[in-house]
């Protein structure tokens, strides 16, 4: 649900959703499935674009590659056709495999055309790497429990170590997943959502920030977080809107993901996957359409800066909200991986000098302990 | 093995490789599984880059998308780091989930790094739609199949109705897999190869031209085929060489392929995803090489047409190849889909006024009967 | 006016526009500039997308770079925004700061708000290299060069050695500039055009080819015309339509150029700088305005192979006739650089055993003599 | 000379170079002109990337476009051929025609061989638009001008409202020309410097950010500076390295200029045109080698996230360089533009409170009054 206050360098000019989560834009839900079997740490996140069948009324939609250290399906017919035919699945790596196959079920049982007397179906699995915490190499993820993410999706959701983002680290500390919401007013007829999904696995503590305050740095000196290493991270961003946007201004948008993501202390590492997907439940795509045209809205790319600043300040706080929300947890070697909260009051306690910092950061976190 | 014959058209200086196949690149193997079980009519081909560990000795790579109606992944790892570091799997559209799955566990069982204490791995599958001919809706391919695919790989292999070319349609008649090669001699002390492997399920048979004989119209009149239909179908080229190129010079190559693909009468169609591999097996990069640096050779991109012509004849070649190999099939509706020579010969017996055309046409190609 | 018979490769369903000339949409006029003094041998064509205020009015658009050995400009703006304000100017390689400078001035004249009260303008200005013929070093355009070309814009224009056409060669003749159209039928209500204008300057006599005619080879011979010399050429395509395509759409038949460049014989050399822009008339963007939105077509993508095909066909028309149009010209050495009409006729004069291959050929590209 | 302090956020692992300038980069040199005529103030900055002939020596090279509001040029063939063969010009928008004009007469002078016996020459300007502090429409930038800037090149030079910065504006202060480097060790014996010089004029002053510290907001709200207009900004980033990175590589640490662009309040605004170039004075490309390979030393990108925290870091500190080096200028209506260090004293004196704040500000920022 974000984060219940507002961040210094927030950029919105538009106010928090309802629920401060992606689920604000009306027709979107969250289903998400966590999987703690020994030393598995894992889960799948899924979302629907809309409530009616994706496939044949296609979401309007853009992706966008950061750094492209990563195994993230479904951009190439994203990029070509400007479209979304089905849900979206978040989960580990060695989980996209599954994805697609229980994703691509899913919607041959919605649509006994698709691979008979139309074409076949493109599905969007996005991924991030938990290695660190969960036993990857299981290849744990089955098609039921993607089925089970798609079957229990809600207008609200958890946010954290949860779902897809069970075994995630963001900034060595626990991440997971993050959400947030801007209204964006474009004039007084026209109030639009923007929101962002995010699962986050990347950056390092030394470099965290938060609102300017350098709390990364006593943090990764008590944890002995090694800058050095290889990171083998990603984020994966899912922004939604029910505002009119084309493919080529949702991919505009997208490209705004990256100074939300940096904002705290990410660099785009060389290991780090970091993909954007964006897409728009205001004209749709029929896919059966007869009709060589339709009549569609555009929007003024004049005024297209609104929707950037909300992408920036909502994937900023979805960030900071996956590492708020995470709760710490034993990783498959026995460690236990601190959460941002847990973190900071272990800080406290071995170190008072930060107390007043420590505070400062919770406070503009909006943490109430 | 490519064509006995010299195309009119043929703009390569080089000359055919031994074997006329892509696996006259030293190193390179192929491997397949053909499934004929009630109305499934498909398989898998799987391409080696070379006989080492290639997680651990990647191959220089580059990859291109002509158009993006398609499901084939890697291509954004492919496009950031320059590398391929997996066998190429093709299958069916439907079968890139098991793909993945299969080809994740080759690599794991290969690599106890990965997942572990290393990054995790990028699968390269990419697919066709066999769901004219086949019943892709069953999504038939196992991960044992890809297994096998992977663990028969030769340096000689089949062409045509066979592997994942088995369900494929081209130009209205059977495609599947072609492959043929070119010399390219850059000095008297430098010849390299460049092969190329097709999967061919693209194009309307009223379009088709053989050296500029325009054959595709007396059949597509035969056969009743239909260009007003949708077209889903789609082409995949693989490009190996073992010149010296880097990631960017690959892309170069990698883009030429659709001037073979254009050459007998293909289009780009909407519905046609046509997607580009292209490696090397020279400069290989090493994944635990601690060195900040090797020396490697550059190739002077002032000589690069070579290697452009050859990747246009040796892809045009190939597609026909694909179609003079294949043998008609009977399709999932029980319908006899005719392969070239199959149907040229039917043009005969039908219209005898045809007997000329067909006769140059079957010479060119280099078809004794 | 492109050629007055059908093309056997012709993969359009529609048939060609009034002209057979770009001018074909609505809207669309050329204007032209041939310079001819000593050594110089080179001109100005302009191209207006429509006869409002273009800036104020702007197209949609998308630019499509095939290979980027090229210095045309304007394509950054072109794929951030998806329009372009400007009219497109074709020259020579070294007149494109002259022509950005007086495209500029043409533009701050009609509209005093740029550069003051609103943003600047982002001129359109495409190349080819005319070295080979003309003394480019000279320098030559000025910008009252490129004013009066786009004052002397008309529906009709002359084709060949002429305008920015005058000194480039093709498939080592006379090129220049070509243009046709094609009409498509949508549907009963609906028929759109689409048409192209060339400069072509790319290719060898050896590989060039006319509906499956093996023509460049003879040619080569006898021109003794060498396929191993560094190509410099290049060709700029410019599609021009007024059915209602988005940016996106309009980049998808940018891509589709090549399918006609390649028709003839090119592939892609490595110093062809190969570079298509695509607009729309329909759907215009108002510059000034202050809604939030506007309401427009959207043309559904499952019949834009229509269109395709159109792009396909009129662009491998245009470039022949660029061939058939352009007369032999003086080159800045003296050497008589012969045109496609000129050439075979020596071929068949030297060559009797030609005449039946030239005739076929001439016949074919609608050449009375 | 880049800042004389540590950023708090700063990323890199790398120290400064001796200069903190691009042209610690052995052999990159500087050269500025400015110009203040009436209500014309602008300018133009020169950038040699190494001191031999660049064109028959070429960088290897890459760019990026962050957001394409713009009209640099050059980016086509640096994408295609991955180098760069021309000094490197920086002016305002409407002075990129006769930048173009002049570097091609530059080249021409010391290249006969260019547009006669080989091909022709790819120049690179870049620009932003300096329309709100100069009258852009008298388009006052002479060839002479730039002749005058490459001429004067040195190793160090001016930062701040000088050269082509004369006019620019960066988070509504006076904005212009800033610079700063990092060295990178990679290891024992090897040790490189990575560069950058920024031309600032992007960002919205509420936005402005200095270290975590929200400076921006009182200054906004002393100037009445407005967030709501239309931004007609840009910011271009010239990277230099002595590292051997290639193309796709130079292109990698493109894309983390972004990073640093953000870091102070950036959001890649609508309006802004945001470039970047990046080169490397190592593994020089000869443009007239005959032999077919050479050999070079290739970096492991496992290792390539120093370069990518040096780029980060850089860029951060170039921006704000230019900002603290920049004088307060008149600008073309007669109104005051304040650089940063005076509109801080200004705040200091009208409204004490927030003198705490500032002097945090001046000292994070070096600034000694």
């Amino acid at each position: 649900m974000g984060l219940s206050v507002k961040l210094i360098n927030d950029l919105s000019d538009g106010t928090k959703g309802p629920n401060n989560l992606i689920t604000d834009v009306a027709g979107v839900k969250v289903g998400q499935i966590t999987i703690d079997e020994g030393d598995v740490h894992t889960g799948v996140t899924a979302i629907l674009p809309h409530q009616g069948n994706i496939f044949r009324e296609k979401v309007p939609a853009a992706s966008y590659v950061i750094n492209g250290f990563g195994k993230s399906v479904g951009l190439v017919q994203i990029d070509e056709l400007g479209t979304i035919e089905t849900p979206i699945i978040l989960t580990n790596t060695f989980g996209v495999g599954t994805a697609i196959n229980a994703l691509t079920k899913h919607m041959l049982d919605q649509n006994p055309e698709i691979g008979d007397t139309t074409s076949t179906v493109n599905p969007i699995v996005a991924e991030c790497n938990d290695g660190d915490v969960s036993n990857i190499r299981a290849m744990r993820i089955t098609e039921a429990d993607v089925m089970a993410a798609l079957k229990t999706t809600e207008t609200t959701f958890e946010e954290g170590a949860v779902g897809s983002g069970r075994g995630m680290m963001c900034y060595d500390l626990k991440g997971g997943i993050g959400s947030s919401s801007r209204l964006v007013k474009v004039d007084d007829t026209h109030t639009y959502t923007v929101g962002s999904l995010v699962m986050t696995n990347y950056g390092f503590l030394d470099d965290f920030i938060v609102n300017g305050i350098p709390i990364g740095k006593p943090l990764a000196k008590m944890l002995a977080a090694d800058k050095k290493k290889e990171e083998k991270g990603s984020i994966i961003t899912v922004l939604a809107t029910d505002a009119p946007l084309n493919s080529r201004q949702l991919k505009r948008l997208a490209k705004r993901a990256t100074v939300g993501i940096n904002r705290s202390g990410g660099y785009i590492g060389n290991g780090s996957g970091e993909i954007v997907y964006a897409f728009s439940t205001a004209n749709l795509v029929n896919h059966f359409a007869d009709d060589d045209f339709d009549t569609i809205d555009r929007f003024n790319d004049n005024h297209i800066d609104l929707f950037f600043r909300a992408v920036a300040a909502s994937v900023d706080e979805a960030i900071l909200s996956s590492m708020v929300h995470a709760k710490s947890v034993v990783d498959r070697k026995g460690r236990l991986r601190l959460g941002l909260v847990d973190a900071a009051n272990k800080l406290v306690q071995e170190q008072p000098d930060y107390t007043e910092m420590v505070e400062r950061v919770l406070t503009q976190l909006g943490v109430v302990q």
